[in-house]
């Protein structure tokens, strides 16, 4: 009775700053940080029977994490993605990708997981695809997550911080989260613990940005024309910081449109999944 | 800066079988179980300055958790509450506004608590007023949510059930938590903690349903009319259960319309709190 076709949507999840904690296990390991999820986000559909088929707005496409995620069940299935947001560009579009394709393949195929186990699925998947670290159990808690440990659920602590806004931002390129986490991650782990104690002791949205301008600094992580844009907002009085890890620069309110720009909107999404 | 008035959205929560464990701390004091969110919820809007009054649907009521909420925080306010849910015939209604008092005061007065802060002040609350043990960490994750620990967040541990679901419920007549908790609550506990060993092992709406039946005959909590409410479903071919703790009667899909009764209609929430 199982039926045959099952529709998620997750929320795209911006970074604000992390560090990497590695352990012997995938589900131990992860990042701890703080970020964004938002409004504008990802529509996984999963039906069964499928070939494993992965198509993103019609396009088949190669997403590592969801592919792992549907090697785990026993039947087949087919996935169709809508995305709000763009690939590569640092929303977590493939931790979304694989968090939904783990919760549609659990209802189609009759699997009868738990949400924490399949968090713990799609997070294993990420990990182990290199292509994220924190995006999925921050997707699946929604609003402001505060990752105070890392992991899956069974491991992960989250907190969160009680207040949403308007979001508005510009991607301009992709950036490979394996590539910039296979070099030298002491700076960027340095500049992630100091940003989260900061972000611990005051948690507020205001400090969550000026948090994360300061790590995008420290961990030089700025790319030229993401580091213009913040210049170019804060020339204009506001503030804005880098998506980690895209060439996506990030701001509240009106801030880079005040500053000339012309961003897409969103906001800081309410809760997290939506399970048709 | 901080706004004057803050607007917060909380699910309703049926539980559909539970047991209490209690410890000095009343932060690792709550039940264990699981339930229902319901989008049928309650919107809670505080403002301040005010002078701690609270008004539901228009009418200045005592609500003892509310009132203690309120007062861990240093600034008056007042609070507004419309409610789509009956308040004590089980749908959790003084754990959610107590949440969103928790959340609305933190906004207004310019604190700066987490949300895991902000739920545990709520269940800290909802345990010293004896209003309840587990609704207020089952609203704040909302879905399907199975408490696996009691406690507020430090100490509670959750999972959930990855579906959603027509809900549809009867409501007779209120029913005192702090009395039925009063009582002999040995039978209860037992029957608790074996309901959610059989729904650990097979976590479906089904399974549920099922064993919320099972552990509302087995604690002897059922009253005349929900009895017979039940029974009659259940020979229409249909099933039922008792929401934890009131004088309601819930099913999935149209089991109470097509037993003839005239339900409430709602489903289960998606995400959990929606913070304007």
């Amino acid at each position: 009775m199982s039926p045959r076709s099952a529709t998620t949507w997750v929320p795209g999840h911006i970074t604000g700053f992390f560090a990497v904690e590695r352990a012997p296990d995938p589900l131990a390991t992860g990042s701890i940080g703080a970020g964004l999820a938002l409004r504008n986000g990802v529509t996984v559909t999963v039906t069964a029977p499928g070939d494993g088929t992965i198509t993103v707005d019609g396009r088949e496409r190669v997403v590592e994490p969801a592919e792992r995620v549907l090697g785990t069940f026993d039947t087949g299935v087919s996935v169709a993605v809508d995305t709000a947001i763009p690939i590569g560009t640092g929303f977590g579009v493939s931790g979304a990708i694989a968090l939904g394709a783990a919760v549609g393949a659990n209802a189609v195929t009759g699997a009868t997981r738990t949400e924490n186990e399949l968090i713990g699925t799609a997070h294993r998947a990420e990990v182990e695809a290199g292509t994220g670290m924190g995006d999925v159990v921050a997707q699946a808690r929604g609003g402001v997550p505060i990752r105070l440990t890392p992991g899956g659920p069974e491991h992960g602590r989250l907190d969160g911080i009680p207040a949403r806004r308007r979001v508005e931002y510009v991607s301009y390129d992709e950036l490979s989260t394996a590539e910039v986490l296979a070099g030298d991650i002491a700076p960027i782990n340095a500049a992630g613990r100091a940003a989260l104690r900061t972000v611990r002791a005051d948690p507020t949205l205001d400090c969550f940005m000026t948090a994360s301008r300061k790590f995008a600094k420290d961990a030089d992580l700025l790319t030229g024309r993401v580091a213009e844009t913040i210049e170019t907002v804060e020339d204009q009085g506001g503030a804005a910081s880098m998506a980690m890890l895209g060439q996506t620069v990030f701001a509240f309110d009106r801030d880079l449109s005040d500053a000339g720009f012309d961003p897409a909107v969103t906001r800081i999404a309410d809760g997290s999944l939506r399970i048709d």
